[in-house]
């Protein structure tokens, strides 16, 4: 069925929406694509409906072509099965929650692993009835506290969530090396641009896991690149190298008069000038005291983090890694509270006896000499060793990752880029297998614990990065297969253009192409430019003013060229120039 | 992808799970294309999912072809858009509420006419944009009191909704219309027996309504039918003759001695034994108490509803004649505390001065005398007589409706039958509209207030339909359009029959078909069948103890006809049935 623009539901915005900062955002709002209902929750308007179809039909090919099937869980789904695994705690405040008539306890499903887990005890019992891969394309709610950039990060999102099945360790590592061959064919297709990036388990607890991210100015996730070994990881699971353990004999810990100097900078140059020891800003410990709350519980405990003093505390490395507890900021009435952390004057050699956990950054190994608070106002200490005046209760990976930082694998520099992740493949194990006791009888009758794996993909959050990693100042710029229509026909002018696109539109798609035709009476030359411009299709034709020569204007969205062909003949023309 | 049971995710049930008292219930759930996840929220299972794809198939292809443009709209809404229409309030207990990690109320949404209202009028100004049909297949939410057999009336469901939005009658008209032609091929095509009824309008308020009921004897609704007229309608919109007014003079009121008078039945042969009265159960008016509570209010009001003695006060139609205001139960501790009001001989004489209001039934016309309670216990009066001794506030439909009531439009006998509501046609008028002052420009510069239509289907309830509808004593029998497969091939023996069979596939679905296989080595004959039986394809094709001689069989589940036919050309044969 011809798409028609004069009956279309459809009003495309010259101004970006207030609220948008982000180009996917204003330009799928601006195209008439998305519009806002509420705070990370859209609504889909038929072109923004098209595309998300178009996402969900390659998405559901790929996934039944590595033999997943299709199944449809509920979102609205009762407590007990959160309850079992402990994430109806462990979500906190990112899951929705509701009562029922009866008072009884409800979620919006963030993820399904539980009821997965639970189908598949239901159904199956035999190790022949293994291995099994399951997926749902459906509708996922989080209550982000940010929810932010349209559909990029909403609350009520698309997601294509699939779960493995199997008896053993080698066949989760080939289900999920089957899902790493799909995901690579699904976002291929798709015309993303992306990086396999080694990632955290987070709040997920397991062992192996990648994520896809599609590299963009605008996403919220950092991921570095060794471009010497091909080692490509999201920051969160950089890991940094400890150095050797420092053998060499130091100096007794000594006190240092360290007036003004709130900050490293003030700090190294002070001690520098005043006691002459030429360190630099790596050579001093910045500790950082943190809250941590573990999932549930009303109460928090202190946490002080020992990063070296020329790099901050990244919150989201530290909240990886403290996942499911989750940090929060010490703030000024906390110090109030406990007046033996000197703020500005902390020091790591008094934690132990307050009680206090202490946490390093792994380059502070035993052995290392520091420059730290004396936990007195205006007094530092120095020669502080790792080992012999203070003890670290273990290692954390919180501070930030630098560009030219060492490459875990091969040393070589490290780039970073930010990318907005639109896949996750994670080999979960036995954890929601092992809270449900999902087992197979063996051959031997003995039972056989389940190893789970759990691969997502973003189906709406695709349509965004789509749109972010292709437009330009005028517009979208769709791939062929995720746009709404192959060719857009703008028909402009007075005498019989219109009905020469319509004729045309209808020559099109009896060849299999969808098409979109300008056919509006009242819109003038330059909006229907604009319009078609803005809609991104990637095929765009003009029939205008050279009709009564014949010829007519054939121009590819993508790379802007544009070319007179004769109207005779234009339909063979154009469905080539589709299936370039 | 062929089929394969040796690999589908499929566990049959060879008992009815004990929650299910209606075919489709016990047979969606035996034959493995459901599971049950909490009271009226259900799993689709890969058989299931596909059924319901095909549905979904089908009336989108059908939404497409009428002109319906499809949007999507969120699930998870915002309780103001529900607050401006009241219906935050109106709907009561039905309304899943929530609340944010902000603490904004939201509510998952029942039906979405505020949502496409908004949308309209933000995106289309002029009287040239109109008339504009939208549609969404989304899920929707009900937090119904009595969750009920499977996937026929339950919390979380899928449904088509659709809205026409016109600048007139006329136009409404049209687009009513064309839904009422788009809904018949829709109903035609999934193979669904249905009649059009006439509907009340519920708590959607407006004019003209129409169900597609399925007749069904599992179904919750009642309709009658005349095979005289043709008219049809749900028992809630059947309304009552009024016979002309009795301008007769009767004898004066009377109190009568009526101890142990309990029942119609005692009271009508204690007055024609005692009194000689010679009446029947019609000729006395039962007075029934019950409280209202309109929406939003904590408080009841009490309401008396007078009915000949002869007929029950149907809840239902009680139900749809008050809303959105809801009845409740008058209990035996609310006549305790209205002493006034004196249990089984209420009369209608003493209501006015109580400043009780009181409805009758349309039969209740002026001048017509009745026995009816005396309000003391023990005693009934007779010769009571309306617009005498009593006048009504007004009439009520709220009797049972009996079969060989007079058709309202012919006055010949009516039938009454059981069905399900598959779609519902609804000229909404301008309610939603004026609520949010929706208006178009018109050609004159004025404002044109858009007039609304609303349409649904229940694309969930329509899979058990047709599983009540098409069933025998084995299984489901799933039409063509809608099944799962086309063929389901059987290979049962211990020679190369699997082979074969897989081959026989193979061919089959390089012609188009879609082909399940019963590949299983170590399920028995008897199995196999049980599940062809139960899984309900159109056609089996046995490749069994036959193949020695060349001959498979060939079986049609609805008919349950079987043939020989040879292997030779057997897929031209199958075709052939498949196509027939």
């Amino acid at each position: 069925m011809l798409l028609r623009m004069s009956s279309l539901f459809l009003r495309t915005l010259r101004d970006d929406p207030a609220d948008a900062e982000v180009p996917s955002h204003k330009l799928l709002v601006r195209a008439g694509y998305i519009r806002r209902v509420a705070p990370g929750i859209y609504s889909w308007l038929p072109l923004g409906k098209m595309v998300l179809e178009n996402v969900t039909r390659v998405v559901r090919e790929e996934m039944n072509r590595m033999g997943g099937q299709e199944v449809l869980f509920p979102a609205l789904l009762p407590r007990d099965y959160y309850e079992a695994t402990g994430r109806w705690t462990e979500y906190g405040d990112t899951l929705f929650r509701l009562k029922d008539r009866r008072g009884a306890d409800y979620l919006l499903g963030p993820t399904h692993e539980e009821l997965f887990a639970d189908m598949v005890k239901g159904e199956l019992s035999s190790y022949k009835d293994f291995p099994v891969i399951l997926y749902q394309i459906q509708t996922k709610y989080r209550d982000e506290a940010r929810p932010r950039a349209g559909i990029l990060r909403g609350r009520e999102f698309v997601m294509k969530d699939s779960y493995s099945f199997d008896l053993d360790d080698d066949g989760l590592k080939r289900s999920y090396e089957l899902h790493r061959e799909a995901y690579i064919r699904i976002f291929d297709r798709l015309g993303i641009d992306y990086r396999i990036c080694s990632a955290m388990s987070g709040a997920m607890g397991g062992s192996a896991s990648e994520e896809f991210l599609a590299p963009c100015p605008t996403g919220e996730d950092t991921f570095v690149a060794c471009h010497s070994c091909g080692y490509a990881a999201n920051a969160e699971a950089v890991t940094t190298p400890a150095p050797p353990p420092v053998t060499t004999e130091q100096p007794p810990m000594r006190v240092l008069d360290t007036p003004d100097t709130p900050t490293i900078e003030t700090l190294v140059n002070h001690v520098n000038e005043r006691f002459g020891m030429g360190i630099t800003a790596a050579d001093t410990l910045k500790n950082v005291v943190v809250k941590v709350r573990r999932p549930g519980s009303d109460k928090t405990e202190i946490l002080v983090i020992g990063v070296p003093g020329d790099r901050e505390v990244d919150f989201k490395r530290l909240e990886a890694a403290l996942a499911p507890a989750v940090p929060e900021i010490f703030e000024a009435a906390d110090f109030e509270r406990h007046p033996e952390l000197v703020r500005g004057y902390i020091g790591p050699q008094i934690l132990k006896d307050l009680g206090i956990t202490y946490l390093v950054d792994p380059r502070v190994v035993t052995g290392t000499s520091w420059v730290t608070g004396a936990n007195e106002p205006g007094k530092h200490a120095a020669y502080v060793v790792a080992g012999r005046d203070f003890t670290p209760d273990g290692t954390i990976e919180a501070a930030e990752i630098r560009a030219g930082d060492p490459c875990p694998r091969c040393d070589s520099p490290l780039s970073i880029d930010r990318g907005i992740e639109v896949g996750h493949i994670f080999q979960l194990g036995r954890k929601y297998a092992d809270a449900i006791e999902l087992d197979a009888l063996g051959p031997d009758g003995k039972p056989i614990r389940v190893t789970m794996g759990s691969y997502g993909i973003g189906v709406s959050r695709v349509v965004a990065v789509l749109a972010e990693q292709r437009h330009d100042e005028l517009g979208l710029r769709w791939p062929r297969e995720i746009a709404p229509a192959d060719v857009h026909i703008v028909g402009t002018g007075k005498d019989n253009q219109i009905e020469v696109a319509l004729r045309l539109g209808e020559e099109l798609e009896s060849r299999g192409l969808r098409v979109l035709v300008d056919d509006r009476a009242n819109a003038s030359p330059g909006v229907k430019f604009k319009d078609a411009e803005l809609l991104g299709m990637p095929t765009i034709v003009v029939v205008g003013r050279g009709l009564g020569q014949g010829v007519i204007e054939l121009r590819d969205r993508a790379s802007g060229t544009k070319e007179e062909i004769p109207l005779d003949g234009a339909a063979d023309r154009i469905a080539a120039a589709c299936a370039a």
